[in-house]
């Protein structure tokens, strides 16, 4: 079988951890499989490299950055690969370029647009290991070095494993999988053996340590099995990421996530007139900002209240936009001493009662929940921050996910 | 006028002096000059990744470690083309790939075959400053990156000098040029204006960490005007390494050279049969031993002493390969409490009596000489090591090139 794996800037980190990546990849290719291992540069490198360029510059050019961020993981790629040698394993390593991968060329930023995977079948043909330094690629314009962004090797993994049709691609990272919630909040925490791509997008804030949306979301459209699992625990099996099909008897909830960054934004008094609503979410999402949760609740006079919520580091932004509509409310304030509670599963579609559950569960100890939305396989809620453990203890109780 | 400029690791060793080389470049650039700027990877950064590498292997694959150490100058490349776009300037870094820049496949230690000038050339007729990553190319068979081996970048630039035909190619060091002697050894040194390529050849040890042969022996076949200057001092002129042709009236000396790294071998009492010297050489060059000087004298019976000098690390080899002649004399010792002693001046050619003058000046201070060889436009000696500073003064004084 054809693995992909991917090891992070943690799990390369010293000379010790990349030894230790070099025995994963040696005992996978003594049972006989192929490999492409995809590597971030050691941990420190990249914002090592940032720093020293961001001495001579702010805005330094992004072209050049390219060129300096894309060593880190050209370094890792050759340590791994004289490592692997030295284990007696014919292995080589391959830059973004040389793994054939084709981007735009927005530096810095590169989507990939294509994949080139010539040289590296040539190479698994070979009997060759293949070590990507991952993060990069080349425009397809002026064939310079380009990068994907953050979590730009993960991105590079699953791209490579959905061009080589690769059996799966696992992401190793010092964490061992996807949790129900989050173990340092709840030490009853379980590690989910499967979960579909959806739940794992909704569960972002679990994962974001680990994996990406993007390469979820990737993962999603190339149909690439993915696992989470960890280079420090290579011995426990992980989650496994797939198409909710090949996920039997789906639990009705999978996890419960807490994302902390968000900030509550209240227009009081709003004069309830035509458009008036679509005139300041046109105007947020002129400034790039992603509103995520919005309630609009009508007071006793012609007059309503909107409620809504944007990620805390667009905070500055937001206030900034909304200076146009100070005179649409009577008031506007900004509350950063909330959080957002999800509970995720996408067996929430064939049952009911899934949302009251959470309700009873709040009410139980005394929380007001603030603004709920719901989709298809989600239940958010927003409630006071100073909650936020006890919401997710009580909700990851409720719902059973310690059994 | 078209400048390569060269800046060594000391010279980029830090974000300051990237900096000050940003700002040399800038003021040939608002002189109106067109640049190509070769450069080293960061003082250090080298070696940190050889130490890297060997910590998995001591014989680590070269693909591997061209992949790795080419790393180096990618970056400091990128950081100074982000200082010279910061200063307003256009720049554009380019791997050694992107400059054009051919090279057999003997990884770690390349031969530059060809450079595709092209890309450059569009890029300085597009008004930019080019910073290329030295020391690199791609071998012509199967593209990979190659590394060109000690004084690669140095060579990178004389080459690329040599291909775009550029009007000078100026070396920056540590060091202003160079001198008549060590200045640590005589004070009254005194830095040369100009110098021919055979003469700076000859005077290696005086260049030695300035100027690598091998790229003073390309410059000269590419007639390539070298310059050896400081970026610390880039106000200083330095020292103009060019064709015999363009020096006016050359010193009939130029300088003294000491070489401490030589040992002298002693065979005594050689039975004198034909092809006796022919077998010794040839066993010691097919050792890859360097041999220097070589003198033999014939003594009172029907034997012959056989003295020569070779390289203080080959020692191990050398007595390695004498084993298969022990026999052919009565005793073979070796000395390294020696030293080479050398004048260099192309104006010996037309001048008498250099050589008696030098013999006289050791005589004066009753220095023994051990052997004497001589070429065209060097005189070489070698002496007791305790004597060399004192015979490095005695023969700067008397060939009067404090003056």
């Amino acid at each position: 079988m054809l693995r992909v794996l991917k090891f992070g800037g943690t799990s390369v980190g010293t000379l010790e951890r990349i030894n230790g990546v070099a025995q994963i990849i040696k005992k996978f290719r003594d049972a006989g499989d192929d490999i492409v291992a995809v590597v971030s540069a050691m941990s420190g490198e990249t914002n090592k490299l940032i720093e020293y360029a961001n001495n001579f510059s702010q805005t330094p050019n992004e072209i050049e950055m390219d060129m300096l961020l894309s060593s880190g993981e050209r370094v890792t790629s050759a340590l791994l690969s004289i490592a692997l040698n030295e284990l007696g394993l014919q292995a080589t390593s391959m830059s973004g370029r040389e793994a054939g991968i084709v981007t735009t060329s927005q530096h810095t930023n590169a989507r990939i647009e294509d994949i080139n995977t010539s040289n590296m079948k040539d190479a698994i043909s070979n009997g060759k290991i293949i070590i990507v330094a991952g993060f990069q690629g080349v425009s397809a314009n002026n064939a310079r070095v380009t990068t994907l962004g953050r979590g730009g090797s993960d991105l590079t993994a699953v791209a490579l494993a959905g061009a080589l049709k690769a059996d799966i691609c696992e992401i190793y990272t010092d964490v061992d999988g996807i949790y129900t919630t989050d173990p340092r909040i709840e030490p009853k925490a379980k590690k989910l053996e499967k979960i579909s791509y959806d739940e794992m997008l909704e569960l972002a804030s679990l994962g974001a340590k680990v994996l990406q949306n993007r390469s979820v979301e990737m993962a999603k459209k190339l149909n690439v099995n993915l696992v989470s699992r960890s280079s420090f625990t290579p011995e426990v099996e992980g989650t496994l990421i797939t198409k909710e099909e090949n996920i039997m008897e789906a639990p009705v909830v999978s996890g419960i996530a807490l994302d902390r960054n968000q900030i509550r934004v209240g227009m009081y008094g709003v004069i309830d007139k035509p458009g008036i609503a679509s005139a300041i979410f046109t105007a947020l999402a002129d400034a790039d900002i992603n509103v995520d949760m919005i309630v609009q609740t009508r007071g006793l006079d012609n007059t309503t209240n909107l409620d809504f919520t944007v990620p805390t580091v667009d905070i500055e932004k937001t206030k900034t936009t909304m200076i146009a509509f100070e005179d649409d409310s009577e008031k506007i304030d900004y509350n950063d001493a909330i959080c957002k509670v999800s509970i995720v599963g996408v067996g929430m579609k064939s049952h009911t009662g899934v949302a009251s559950k959470a309700f009873t569960a709040m009410a139980k100890d005394n929380i007001n929940i603030n603004i709920i939305s719901t989709s298809e396989i989600k239940i958010s809620m927003i409630i006071d921050e100073k909650y936020a453990e006890l919401a997710v203890r009580s909700l990851h109780e409720i719902y059973e996910l310690d059994k």
